[in-house]
Protein backbone atom coordinates (compact mmCIF):
# COMPACT_ATOMS: atom_id res chain seq x y z
CA UNK A 1 0.00 0.00 0.00
CA UNK A 2 1.47 3.58 -0.92
CA UNK A 3 1.32 6.49 1.62
CA UNK A 4 1.74 10.31 1.25
CA UNK A 5 2.85 11.26 4.82
CA UNK A 6 3.11 14.26 6.20
CA UNK A 7 5.84 13.82 9.69
CA UNK A 8 6.59 16.41 12.28
CA UNK A 9 8.83 15.25 15.13
CA UNK A 10 9.26 17.00 18.15
CA UNK A 11 11.67 16.10 20.70
CA UNK A 12 11.31 17.53 24.57
CA UNK A 13 13.09 17.74 27.20
CA UNK A 14 16.15 19.12 24.46
CA UNK A 15 15.58 22.93 24.93
CA UNK A 16 14.42 25.11 21.95
CA UNK A 17 16.67 24.15 18.85
CA UNK A 18 15.34 21.07 17.59
CA UNK A 19 17.05 21.26 14.31
CA UNK A 20 20.05 18.50 14.91
CA UNK A 21 17.35 15.96 15.88
CA UNK A 22 15.11 16.70 12.59
CA UNK A 23 18.49 16.58 10.61
CA UNK A 24 19.09 13.21 12.00
CA UNK A 25 15.50 12.06 10.80
CA UNK A 26 16.35 13.43 7.15
CA UNK A 27 19.27 11.63 6.73
CA UNK A 28 17.24 8.21 8.11
CA UNK A 29 14.30 8.77 6.00
CA UNK A 30 16.96 9.55 2.75
CA UNK A 31 18.79 6.04 3.53
CA UNK A 32 15.58 4.46 3.69
CA UNK A 33 15.42 5.10 0.20
CA UNK A 34 12.25 7.62 0.48
CA UNK A 35 11.42 10.52 -1.34
CA UNK A 36 10.96 13.72 0.83
CA UNK A 37 10.40 17.05 0.88
CA UNK A 38 11.08 19.30 3.72
CA UNK A 39 9.13 22.30 4.25
CA UNK A 40 9.03 24.91 7.55
CA UNK A 41 6.68 22.63 9.77
CA UNK A 42 7.39 18.97 8.91
CA UNK A 43 8.74 16.46 6.52
CA UNK A 44 6.72 15.38 2.78
CA UNK A 45 7.05 11.65 2.85
CA UNK A 46 5.99 9.41 -0.65
CA UNK A 47 6.48 5.37 -0.37
CA UNK A 48 5.44 1.81 0.41
CA UNK A 49 3.59 1.71 3.85
CA UNK A 50 6.02 -0.96 5.98
CA UNK A 51 8.68 0.96 4.93
CA UNK A 52 7.71 4.53 5.47
CA UNK A 53 6.46 3.47 8.86
CA UNK A 54 9.68 1.61 9.82
CA UNK A 55 11.99 4.40 8.97
CA UNK A 56 9.56 6.43 11.15
CA UNK A 57 10.04 4.34 14.05
CA UNK A 58 14.13 4.33 13.26
CA UNK A 59 13.37 8.41 13.41
CA UNK A 60 12.21 7.77 17.46
CA UNK A 61 14.78 5.25 18.61
CA UNK A 62 17.51 7.31 16.21
CA UNK A 63 15.88 10.90 18.57
CA UNK A 64 16.42 9.00 21.81
CA UNK A 65 19.99 7.71 21.42
CA UNK A 66 20.68 11.70 20.28
CA UNK A 67 19.73 12.83 23.81
CA UNK A 68 15.91 13.43 23.67
CA UNK A 69 14.54 11.87 26.47
CA UNK A 70 10.66 11.84 25.02
CA UNK A 71 9.52 12.94 21.31
CA UNK A 72 5.85 13.45 20.49
CA UNK A 73 5.48 13.34 16.85
CA UNK A 74 2.46 14.23 14.15
CA UNK A 75 2.16 12.31 11.07
CA UNK A 76 -0.62 13.21 8.51
CA UNK A 77 -1.15 9.87 6.33
CA UNK A 78 -3.36 9.29 3.26
CA UNK A 79 -3.65 6.34 1.26
CA UNK A 80 -6.53 5.71 -1.77
CA UNK A 81 -7.53 2.77 -4.28
CA UNK A 82 -9.11 4.63 -6.83
CA UNK A 83 -6.18 6.10 -8.51
CA UNK A 84 -2.40 6.92 -8.22
CA UNK A 85 -1.06 9.99 -6.95
CA UNK A 86 2.36 11.22 -6.17
CA UNK A 87 3.31 14.43 -3.68
CA UNK A 88 3.89 16.74 -6.75
CA UNK A 89 0.68 15.37 -8.20
CA UNK A 90 -1.20 17.03 -5.42
CA UNK A 91 0.78 20.16 -5.22
CA UNK A 92 0.19 20.87 -9.02
CA UNK A 93 -3.39 19.85 -8.51
CA UNK A 94 -4.14 22.72 -6.28
CA UNK A 95 -1.57 25.19 -8.50
CA UNK A 96 -4.01 24.34 -11.75
CA UNK A 97 -6.68 25.72 -9.70
CA UNK A 98 -4.87 29.07 -8.63
CA UNK B 1 9.28 0.52 22.04
CA UNK B 2 5.93 1.45 24.17
CA UNK B 3 3.54 4.20 22.28
CA UNK B 4 0.78 6.53 23.64
CA UNK B 5 -0.91 7.52 20.01
CA UNK B 6 -4.15 9.69 19.17
CA UNK B 7 -5.77 8.27 16.27
CA UNK B 8 -8.28 10.08 13.61
CA UNK B 9 -9.27 8.09 10.40
CA UNK B 10 -11.31 10.52 8.34
CA UNK B 11 -12.52 8.48 5.22
CA UNK B 12 -13.01 10.71 2.06
CA UNK B 13 -15.35 10.30 -0.84
CA UNK B 14 -18.15 8.47 1.31
CA UNK B 15 -20.82 11.16 2.45
CA UNK B 16 -20.32 13.23 5.63
CA UNK B 17 -21.41 10.33 8.05
CA UNK B 18 -18.00 8.01 8.47
CA UNK B 19 -19.07 6.78 12.19
CA UNK B 20 -18.82 3.18 10.68
CA UNK B 21 -15.62 3.47 9.41
CA UNK B 22 -14.81 4.71 12.84
CA UNK B 23 -16.16 1.68 14.69
CA UNK B 24 -14.70 -0.39 12.53
CA UNK B 25 -11.50 0.74 13.26
CA UNK B 26 -12.34 0.65 17.08
CA UNK B 27 -13.03 -3.26 16.79
CA UNK B 28 -9.61 -3.70 14.78
CA UNK B 29 -7.87 -2.12 17.70
CA UNK B 30 -9.73 -4.02 20.40
CA UNK B 31 -9.41 -7.26 18.51
CA UNK B 32 -5.30 -6.50 18.08
CA UNK B 33 -5.61 -6.20 22.23
CA UNK B 34 -4.76 -2.55 22.30
CA UNK B 35 -6.46 -0.70 25.17
CA UNK B 36 -8.43 2.31 23.71
CA UNK B 37 -10.22 5.45 24.67
CA UNK B 38 -12.51 6.73 22.09
CA UNK B 39 -13.07 10.62 22.47
CA UNK B 40 -15.02 12.99 20.19
CA UNK B 41 -11.96 13.85 17.94
CA UNK B 42 -10.23 10.22 17.75
CA UNK B 43 -9.24 7.09 19.90
CA UNK B 44 -6.70 7.18 22.61
CA UNK B 45 -4.21 3.80 21.71
CA UNK B 46 -1.42 2.47 24.19
CA UNK B 47 0.58 -0.07 23.32
CA UNK B 48 3.99 -2.04 21.65
CA UNK B 49 4.95 0.34 18.49
CA UNK B 50 4.93 -2.91 16.23
CA UNK B 51 1.53 -3.98 17.55
CA UNK B 52 -0.07 -0.47 17.63
CA UNK B 53 1.27 0.11 13.71
CA UNK B 54 0.22 -2.83 12.40
CA UNK B 55 -3.36 -2.22 13.58
CA UNK B 56 -3.69 0.87 11.91
CA UNK B 57 -2.14 -0.49 9.15
CA UNK B 58 -5.27 -3.17 9.11
CA UNK B 59 -7.69 0.33 9.84
CA UNK B 60 -6.84 1.80 6.50
CA UNK B 61 -7.09 -1.71 4.78
CA UNK B 62 -10.37 -2.26 6.56
CA UNK B 63 -11.77 1.11 5.39
CA UNK B 64 -10.67 0.81 2.19
CA UNK B 65 -12.63 -2.28 1.70
CA UNK B 66 -15.66 -0.87 3.62
CA UNK B 67 -15.83 1.17 0.10
CA UNK B 68 -13.93 4.38 1.17
CA UNK B 69 -11.88 5.32 -1.58
CA UNK B 70 -9.77 7.51 0.08
CA UNK B 71 -8.66 7.98 3.54
CA UNK B 72 -6.92 10.96 5.06
CA UNK B 73 -5.60 10.26 8.71
CA UNK B 74 -3.73 12.18 11.69
CA UNK B 75 -1.77 10.65 14.26
CA UNK B 76 0.18 12.20 17.44
CA UNK B 77 2.27 9.84 18.76
CA UNK B 78 4.66 10.02 22.12
CA UNK B 79 7.43 7.49 23.35
CA UNK B 80 10.16 8.51 26.30
CA UNK B 81 12.56 6.88 27.90
CA UNK B 82 12.79 8.64 31.03
CA UNK B 83 9.96 6.67 32.85
CA UNK B 84 6.83 4.52 32.20
CA UNK B 85 3.65 6.38 31.62
CA UNK B 86 0.07 5.13 30.85
CA UNK B 87 -2.61 7.25 29.45
CA UNK B 88 -4.23 7.28 32.51
CA UNK B 89 -1.23 8.67 34.24
CA UNK B 90 -0.86 11.23 31.51
CA UNK B 91 -4.94 12.79 32.75
CA UNK B 92 -4.31 12.05 36.11
CA UNK B 93 -1.14 14.53 36.03
CA UNK B 94 -3.05 16.76 34.96
CA UNK B 95 -6.16 16.82 37.08
CA UNK B 96 -3.36 17.01 39.98
CA UNK B 97 -3.16 20.34 39.18
CA UNK B 98 -6.34 21.55 38.39
CA UNK C 1 -20.01 29.40 13.84
CA UNK C 2 -19.84 26.35 15.97
CA UNK C 3 -16.60 24.39 16.12
CA UNK C 4 -15.56 20.65 17.36
CA UNK C 5 -11.65 21.35 18.13
CA UNK C 6 -9.31 18.73 19.41
CA UNK C 7 -6.44 21.06 21.34
CA UNK C 8 -2.71 19.50 21.84
CA UNK C 9 -0.19 22.40 22.97
CA UNK C 10 3.69 21.31 23.77
CA UNK C 11 5.83 23.42 25.73
CA UNK C 12 9.05 23.06 24.35
CA UNK C 13 12.56 24.66 26.51
CA UNK C 14 10.54 23.57 29.73
CA UNK C 15 11.93 19.84 30.45
CA UNK C 16 9.71 16.73 30.02
CA UNK C 17 7.21 17.19 32.69
CA UNK C 18 4.62 19.49 30.97
CA UNK C 19 0.95 19.30 33.08
CA UNK C 20 1.70 22.10 34.77
CA UNK C 21 1.46 24.24 31.51
CA UNK C 22 -1.79 21.66 30.17
CA UNK C 23 -3.39 22.52 33.60
CA UNK C 24 -3.37 26.26 32.88
CA UNK C 25 -4.97 25.94 29.49
CA UNK C 26 -7.94 23.87 31.03
CA UNK C 27 -8.31 26.28 33.30
CA UNK C 28 -8.96 29.09 30.92
CA UNK C 29 -10.63 26.80 28.73
CA UNK C 30 -13.10 26.92 31.72
CA UNK C 31 -12.57 30.63 32.11
CA UNK C 32 -13.80 30.95 28.68
CA UNK C 33 -16.91 29.09 29.21
CA UNK C 34 -16.18 26.35 27.09
CA UNK C 35 -17.07 22.88 27.33
CA UNK C 36 -13.90 20.48 27.47
CA UNK C 37 -13.37 17.08 27.82
CA UNK C 38 -9.50 16.19 28.42
CA UNK C 39 -7.92 12.85 27.54
CA UNK C 40 -4.19 11.48 27.10
CA UNK C 41 -3.75 13.35 24.02
CA UNK C 42 -5.30 16.47 24.26
CA UNK C 43 -8.70 18.77 25.17
CA UNK C 44 -11.66 18.22 23.22
CA UNK C 45 -13.33 21.86 23.18
CA UNK C 46 -16.92 22.73 21.96
CA UNK C 47 -17.90 26.24 21.34
CA UNK C 48 -18.33 29.33 19.19
CA UNK C 49 -15.73 29.85 16.97
CA UNK C 50 -14.48 32.93 17.85
CA UNK C 51 -14.77 32.19 21.71
CA UNK C 52 -12.72 28.90 21.24
CA UNK C 53 -10.11 30.83 19.48
CA UNK C 54 -9.87 33.57 22.08
CA UNK C 55 -9.22 31.03 24.27
CA UNK C 56 -6.66 29.28 22.54
CA UNK C 57 -4.46 32.22 21.81
CA UNK C 58 -5.21 32.98 25.55
CA UNK C 59 -3.59 29.56 26.48
CA UNK C 60 -0.18 30.18 24.45
CA UNK C 61 0.07 33.89 25.94
CA UNK C 62 -0.03 32.11 29.42
CA UNK C 63 2.19 29.41 28.77
CA UNK C 64 4.62 32.03 27.24
CA UNK C 65 4.26 33.80 31.00
CA UNK C 66 4.36 30.66 32.41
CA UNK C 67 8.03 30.70 31.37
CA UNK C 68 8.09 28.34 27.85
CA UNK C 69 9.89 29.82 25.43
CA UNK C 70 8.18 28.10 22.75
CA UNK C 71 5.41 26.31 22.10
CA UNK C 72 4.30 23.79 19.14
CA UNK C 73 0.15 23.04 19.24
CA UNK C 74 -1.38 20.89 17.48
CA UNK C 75 -5.39 21.85 16.75
CA UNK C 76 -8.18 19.35 15.16
CA UNK C 77 -11.45 21.45 14.31
CA UNK C 78 -14.33 20.47 12.69
CA UNK C 79 -17.08 22.38 11.36
CA UNK C 80 -20.13 21.65 9.50
CA UNK C 81 -23.45 23.52 8.19
CA UNK C 82 -25.57 20.19 7.31
CA UNK C 83 -26.64 19.47 11.03
CA UNK C 84 -26.05 19.90 15.13
CA UNK C 85 -23.74 17.70 16.47
CA UNK C 86 -22.05 17.55 19.49
CA UNK C 87 -19.38 16.19 21.28
CA UNK C 88 -21.06 13.75 22.95
CA UNK C 89 -23.19 12.94 19.69
CA UNK C 90 -20.02 11.89 17.99
CA UNK C 91 -18.87 9.67 20.62
CA UNK C 92 -22.18 8.03 21.07
CA UNK C 93 -22.86 7.94 17.17
CA UNK C 94 -19.97 5.34 17.18
CA UNK C 95 -20.46 3.48 20.38
CA UNK C 96 -23.87 2.87 18.83
CA UNK C 97 -21.75 1.16 16.01
CA UNK C 98 -19.92 -1.13 18.31
CA UNK D 1 2.09 37.45 18.09
CA UNK D 2 3.69 35.87 15.59
CA UNK D 3 2.92 32.63 14.55
CA UNK D 4 3.69 29.78 12.16
CA UNK D 5 0.96 26.91 10.74
CA UNK D 6 0.99 24.40 8.76
CA UNK D 7 -3.35 24.20 7.35
CA UNK D 8 -4.64 21.09 6.30
CA UNK D 9 -8.38 21.60 5.25
CA UNK D 10 -10.03 18.49 4.31
CA UNK D 11 -13.94 19.23 2.92
CA UNK D 12 -16.20 15.79 3.45
CA UNK D 13 -19.16 15.41 1.64
CA UNK D 14 -18.14 16.34 -1.75
CA UNK D 15 -16.30 13.40 -3.23
CA UNK D 16 -12.36 11.90 -3.66
CA UNK D 17 -11.49 15.72 -5.58
CA UNK D 18 -10.73 18.16 -2.23
CA UNK D 19 -8.41 20.20 -5.10
CA UNK D 20 -10.64 23.28 -5.70
CA UNK D 21 -11.12 23.50 -2.42
CA UNK D 22 -7.56 23.57 -1.12
CA UNK D 23 -7.78 26.32 -4.27
CA UNK D 24 -9.84 28.61 -2.87
CA UNK D 25 -8.08 28.47 0.99
CA UNK D 26 -4.71 29.59 -1.33
CA UNK D 27 -6.28 32.19 -2.77
CA UNK D 28 -8.34 33.97 1.18
CA UNK D 29 -4.91 33.53 2.53
CA UNK D 30 -2.81 35.35 -0.23
CA UNK D 31 -5.53 37.96 -0.08
CA UNK D 32 -5.18 38.24 3.38
CA UNK D 33 -1.49 39.58 2.63
CA UNK D 34 -0.51 36.21 4.36
CA UNK D 35 2.95 35.02 3.73
CA UNK D 36 2.54 30.64 2.41
CA UNK D 37 3.89 28.40 0.94
CA UNK D 38 1.92 25.04 -0.60
CA UNK D 39 3.37 21.51 0.27
CA UNK D 40 1.91 18.20 -0.75
CA UNK D 41 0.13 17.78 2.69
CA UNK D 42 -0.86 21.27 3.27
CA UNK D 43 0.47 25.35 3.55
CA UNK D 44 2.55 26.66 5.45
CA UNK D 45 1.86 30.08 6.69
CA UNK D 46 3.18 32.81 8.54
CA UNK D 47 1.94 36.17 10.03
CA UNK D 48 0.37 37.57 12.90
CA UNK D 49 -1.85 35.62 15.17
CA UNK D 50 -5.09 37.30 14.67
CA UNK D 51 -4.48 38.15 10.92
CA UNK D 52 -4.15 34.11 10.36
CA UNK D 53 -6.92 32.95 12.39
CA UNK D 54 -9.28 35.51 10.80
CA UNK D 55 -8.19 33.88 7.30
CA UNK D 56 -8.64 30.47 8.33
CA UNK D 57 -11.97 31.12 9.39
CA UNK D 58 -12.87 32.91 6.24
CA UNK D 59 -11.50 29.46 4.66
CA UNK D 60 -13.74 27.45 6.78
CA UNK D 61 -16.73 29.94 5.40
CA UNK D 62 -15.93 29.92 1.87
CA UNK D 63 -15.15 25.93 2.04
CA UNK D 64 -18.88 25.28 3.10
CA UNK D 65 -20.63 28.35 0.82
CA UNK D 66 -18.60 26.48 -2.23
CA UNK D 67 -20.71 23.32 -1.05
CA UNK D 68 -19.26 20.68 1.32
CA UNK D 69 -21.51 20.46 4.43
CA UNK D 70 -18.69 19.51 6.82
CA UNK D 71 -15.00 20.01 7.00
CA UNK D 72 -12.07 18.55 9.47
CA UNK D 73 -9.20 20.80 9.42
CA UNK D 74 -5.65 19.87 10.78
CA UNK D 75 -3.09 22.94 12.21
CA UNK D 76 -0.24 22.89 13.73
CA UNK D 77 0.96 26.21 14.86
CA UNK D 78 4.33 27.36 16.89
CA UNK D 79 5.19 30.69 18.70
CA UNK D 80 8.34 31.39 20.62
CA UNK D 81 9.56 34.51 22.85
CA UNK D 82 12.89 33.70 22.81
CA UNK D 83 13.72 34.69 19.10
CA UNK D 84 12.51 36.00 15.86
CA UNK D 85 12.22 33.36 13.43
CA UNK D 86 10.77 32.46 9.95
CA UNK D 87 9.46 29.62 7.54
CA UNK D 88 12.60 30.50 5.87
CA UNK D 89 14.83 30.04 8.77
CA UNK D 90 13.52 27.22 10.13
CA UNK D 91 13.87 24.85 6.96
CA UNK D 92 17.63 26.84 6.69
CA UNK D 93 18.15 25.83 9.96
CA UNK D 94 17.76 22.02 9.48
CA UNK D 95 19.87 22.03 6.10
CA UNK D 96 22.54 23.79 7.52
CA UNK D 97 22.69 20.24 9.78
CA UNK D 98 22.44 17.98 6.25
Amino acid sequence: MKVIVDLCVVPLGVGVSVSSYIATCEKLLKEAGLKTTLHAYGTNIEGDWDTVFAAIKRCHEAVHEQGAPRITTNIKLGTRTDREQTMADKVASVEAKL
